[in-house]
């Protein structure tokens, strides 16, 4: 009876359905013992005798994988891979998969509640309404700004779709892999990721870590950016140098920002000492729905993999070799 | 030369244009001299020998008129005109003029961010992250439920329109005078408000303050509700009870209400205690935009009328008539 880790919390707290699967196909389960993101140190303790992994975003490193004796599976739930060494797993014959269309819908649209949060100061006014003060705060509308959206792929295209009633707001959007399909749909105009730093009132962030976008906005492009630019990382930290992005805000730099991920998770740094900082706790693919689903297709890859099926949601050669660096 | 007080604050402050309009057309203005939302007294020794009135939302009932002697014209800056003594007014042949359309965008934009913020706990999750606290908390999306609209004019359609994108919740929708030409844009269910208390996961309201909105939602309309219900007010304080919205709170009722719109404005009450209530202190119309369009369209009003020029957006007959009872 193959034996699976769960690492990632929560995983089957407003569906079951997703543990009766496993149940169901006689395979075993043990839930996160630690209730939190599992440190690599835990995750070498846990993994020993473990065939298969539902995954969060965890660190899961050479050294993890080490430990990792019997692994044959790691199943993703959610998209980003930047936790995993995957050339070392493929070494170790350990096939991974992940749920790379679950989250769009539930990040995209609390990528919009957060713009409009940032533009109208909502989160400031509701922090200054709970402790008594009224102060009527002017702000913009999309339809007045400029937007910049770095990263147009599965999730950046949904904000973009999400945008198109809100009125005309001059659109710069920028991708390794520019997909214009999106261009028949709503105005966008494709430039270079400086000239979205220096042009944008607001910019949005919809990219994977990798070498390539690990520390992309230091203080240099910080720097680049309007004096009352707003900004929106709802994709991984460390893209964002945070220390960079702490000193600029400091400096009166930047009109608000709103952070759902962070270098590290659960966030513990000084950002919270500043009002303006709009900070959500990872909650980007948080709807009950795109929870629900992303649970339910790492699970079946699971099931899939243990019956000796094909896997539906196999990680492409190409992230294989971003981590190569090419 | 004619004397006109500005009572509304703040005014001029993003686009001094509206200022020099008047002094470009010989008009003296006199700007609210204790910069916060006048009293009833407040305006009762201000209005003595004044021409005309640039107004806000401050109470200009009976009282106040009887001390105006000079006045002939009221320019509402926006469109609720619940603080008038409309008939009162007309007896004493003071012309109304207000500027019903400009708010529109900025609220329905507003209501879009609260929405989302509501149902993804945005600001909840803020105000833990400044106290330091980690707690991914799930959400749903607007296409997972079942929304009401409570008023479908100006400003509600608006909403409709800026939902599209979203996928496709259901929508029950509510109008004293129901205008059927969002039906051919989205689906929308008209129906009842007591349907809408009782199956909406959120309402949403868009409506004037009269005497038939006056209280329109208290305990007996809370208890219709969903437990876990979202409510938001961005119209007018009053229509919603707040002893009874705060109570029901209390208790555990609903989910999350956002509350832009106070009974007494600066809001002092004890809704601030409460975690799940997102406030913002009245800036459904404080986009930088909407706020000049609607503080130029009633300063052109008052010059108008000073040049015996015939008035844009003069209060209809139908206002009237609603604050009679009819």
């Amino acid at each position: 009876m193959p034996k699976v880790l769960i690492s990632t919390v929560p995983f089957g707290e407003k569906d079951k359905f997703p543990l009766e699967l496993l149940s169901n196909n006689s395979i075993e389960y043990i839930l996160n013992p630690l209730n939190r993101k599992l440190k690599e140190d835990d995750l070498k303790g846990l993994i020993g005798n473990m065939d298969g992994l539902i995954a969060g975003t965890e660190i899961i490193s050479d050294k993890v994988l080490k430990k990792a004796n019997n692994l044959k599976i790691i199943s993703r739930v959610g998209i980003g891979l930047d936790g995993i060494d995957l050339n070392y797993a493929k070494e170790k014959n350990i096939n991974i998969s992940y749920t790379p269309d679950a989250p769009g819908p539930a990040v995209a649209e609390m990528t919009i509640g957060l713009m409009i949060s940032l533009l109208r100061s909502l989160h400031i006014s509701n922090s200054q309404m709970h402790l008594g003060k009224w102060n009527r705060i002017f702000g913009r509308r999309i339809a007045e700004i400029t937007i910049g959206i770095i990263g147009v792929g599965r999730i950046g295209s949904r904000v973009l779709r999400r945008l198109k009633p809100f009125g005309t707001p001059k659109i710069l959007v920028n991708d390794v892999m520019p997909d214009h399909t999106i261009d028949g749909y709503l105005k966008v105009h494709w430039t270079t990721k400086n000239e979205i730093y220096k042009n944008a009132d607001l910019i949005s962030l919809h990219l994977p870590l990798n070498t390539k976008t690990k520390d992309m906005i230091t203080a240099k492009e910080l720097s680049l950016m309007k004096d009352n630019a707003l900004l929106i990382n709802t994709s991984r930290g460390g893209i964002i140098n945070e220390k960079d992005l702490f000193s600029a805000l400091k400096k009166g730099k930047l009109g608000g920002v709103a952070i759902d991920v962070f270098e590290n998770e659960p966030y513990e740094g000084p950002l919270k000492n500043i009002e303006r900082c709009l900070l959500t706790s990872h909650m980007g693919s948080m709807s009950e729905d795109c929870r629900t689903r992303m649970e339910i297709e790492s699970t079946e890859e699971i099931v899939r993999f243990f019956n000796n099926e094909q896997l539906k949601n196999p990680v492409p050669e190409s992230e294989y070799n971003i981590q190569k660096g090419f």
